[in-house]
């Protein structure tokens, strides 16, 4: 469905909430639009299986100068997203009108684009491949215009699936590996959710560093498979939760590291369990929590940090890059395109969920709430939707 | 009771663990001692009222050159104290031999004594006050002979109780509030357990730098008599963990800072109200633990860390004697002298216990005893032992 647009109303770029009032005092005609991309929105916060739809809105405009049009290759659903739709999650989403009938967000805060269209100084150039370098961009669409500040040029040869997760997990677990405590070859990190997503990434960033790692899953039916999957990835150990209950498990647990105790933790559970690991830290440790699987707060016994010296803090990659320049932000990005190339850092499991452009809105609206409901129910896999242009 | 003592098989000093193989082989007597010094010793750990007994011990030989003979003048019971001799605090405490027959500990870590004769390079005078830079030094004796690096000379003008007081408790306020927290003229501090000896040394060292502090106490019969006392340290605000209860007390009690959330937090309680605490801290802000008086864990919602970037961690003054140079702790030592000096932190609360040289050892012995069952009890003032020598 192609229409044209009127020029004098072509959308300003790149996009910034609310430049619709002027539109609206012209006598706007919504008629002479060219409908072309698509994006999956929400208006309101609530459970994104009710609340997300998709929208189809005018192909872009030309860039200004120092902005890009880029087309999304691929776009990651992770958990923060539906926390964030939620309303429950601390992230400054901005809105984006673009349509002149209504404020909406865009879903998505990292994924993979191709620029489309550079401004003359934006110091990309068409084909070029982009990640995010700004937070809650609104990547779950066909297309977008940004600032080319707010993206980072990404080498194709590490491949889609990696570009389109490089923004979120290999930096939590690269910077949580770096920033607390200074490791050297051989030393232990214990950590906990070791099958997550960072903690897979952990458990091979810390292997590629040549670091030593104690890793806790849950007990499952195929938790042997489990065990074998993360020591293929370079974990040195793996255990679960039932060996913490056992005195004697937990002292051989112990004597692995010989004496050498491990100095840092990184816990995305907290609760009763994590507690209890708390025991295999040596003096003058440091636990930082970037997530709280449990839903339990993380409780520590006040002799920890008394006598034993212990720190505990957390790491959010949003604040991270919040505090953080560009360039420690390019670096950071290097530093883990490395890992790629030396083929230390795997894709993550993964299925692409493509919405293509043949789908009438109502289709793609529920294609997306169908896997919003998957993910909500927290199945397996992490999806990366590819939401196409509308021909 | 004077005896003479062999000039052969005098003591060494300073006192060394197990000096006395030596003089066991040598076939040596014990009735050829001077006994004129007098000590509260216990052999095995366990509960302080039945474990500890006085054991009187010969006259110091000269000092080494670079030691001291120093006598006790008063010498505090803290409540570590307590769990040194219960064997359940993490101290380092090296037996000493007194006589040839047994292997014992003298208690006491903190107190002020006089120096009596000093060795040639000691640097240190006759008449001389001194404190004690070495952690559990055994201070609950008549006199000792030290290395003159393990003391600290101390001005006598501050007086024989602050200087008896001043290396356990104020430093441990003027530490806390200075190496956690950049902390700037107006800035808010919150702590519990405000009237504790440690809490009164935050509000009397805070109040001094112009921070502002919000203190919280247990409720009781005279609560506004504990308040206006606090407040005449210098607190700003006082509130008991009852106003922890209401969302609207919390909000008001929010409210005093103006949006100016405190980002540090002294913490010597733990439990729940600790957590309830939490609620007044802005983000960037650091818990430090010195205590657990409720002897609840820490419990921490795992978000804090994540999305308010919180930081927990723990203060003990004797791992920061043992982790700083001599030249660090008589700095601190000097910036709280010269705060007492101005007149800005008042001598604790106390009382002061002689035991009286003429006391026979049961009689000693009994005493001791029964100060430290009041002290087990957590009665009122701190107790500042004078233990006299034997004529």
């Amino acid at each position: 469905m192609f229409r044209t647009i009127n020029a004098s109303t072509r959308l300003s770029c790149p996009l910034r909430p609310a430049p619709w009032n002027a539109f609206a005092k012209r006598s706007f005609s919504t008629t002479s639009y060219v409908f072309a991309q698509r994006a999956v929105k929400y208006e309101t916060n609530g459970e994104p299986s009710s609340v997300i739809s998709t929208i189809t809105y005018p192909d872009l405009p030309a860039p200004s100068p120092d902005s890009v049009n880029i087309k999304f290759l691929l776009s990651p659903i992770n958990p923060a997203d539906v926390n964030v739709i939620q309303g429950v999650y601390p992230a400054n989403k901005t809105a984006q009108q673009l349509l002149p009938e209504a404020q909406i967000f865009v879903a998505g805060n990292e994924g993979v684009a191709v620029v489309q269209q550079a401004g003359s100084d934006a110091g990309l150039a068409e084909g070029d491949w982009v990640i995010m370098a700004k937070q809650q961009a609104g990547t779950w669409a066909s297309a977008s215009c940004v600032t080319a500040r707010d993206v980072i040029k990404v080498p194709k040869e590490i491949g889609e699936v990696h570009a389109a997760t490089i923004t979120v997990n290999p930096p939590t677990a690269y910077n949580m590996l770096r920033d607390f405590v200074d490791l050297k070859e051989g030393d232990w990190v214990l950590q906990n959710g070791a099958n997550s997503a960072v903690g897979e990434a952990v458990i091979q960033i810390a292997a590629h560093r040549k670091l030593r790692t104690i890793n806790f899953v849950r007990n499952r039916h195929n938790i042997d498979d489990v065990k074998q999957h993360l020591q293929s990835l370079g974990a040195t150990h793996v255990f679960t939760y039932d060996d913490l209950s056992s005195k004697e498990r937990l002292k051989h647990i112990k004597s692995l590291t010989k004496g050498k105790d491990p100095r840092l933790f990184l816990n995305c559970v907290s609760g009763k369990d994590t507690t209890t690991m708390l025991r295999l830290l040596g003096s003058d440790a440091t636990v930082v929590s970037y997530g709280a699987m449990s839903k339990q707060p993380l409780s520590i016994p006040t002799s920890y940090f008394i006598f034993k010296d212990l720190k505990c803090t957390g790491f959010w990659q949003s604040r991270w890059y919040n505090t953080h320049t560009r360039e420690e932000r390019v670096t950071v990005m290097n530093e883990i395109v490395k890992v790629i190339r030396e083929g230390k850092l795997r894709e993550p499991e993964h299925e692409i969920v493509t919405i293509p452009g043949s789908a009438s809105e109502e289709e793609a609206t529920t294609m997306v709430r169908e896997v919003m409901k998957r993910v909500e129910a927290g199945a397996g896999r992490k999806v990366l939707l590819r939401v196409e242009e509308v021909p």
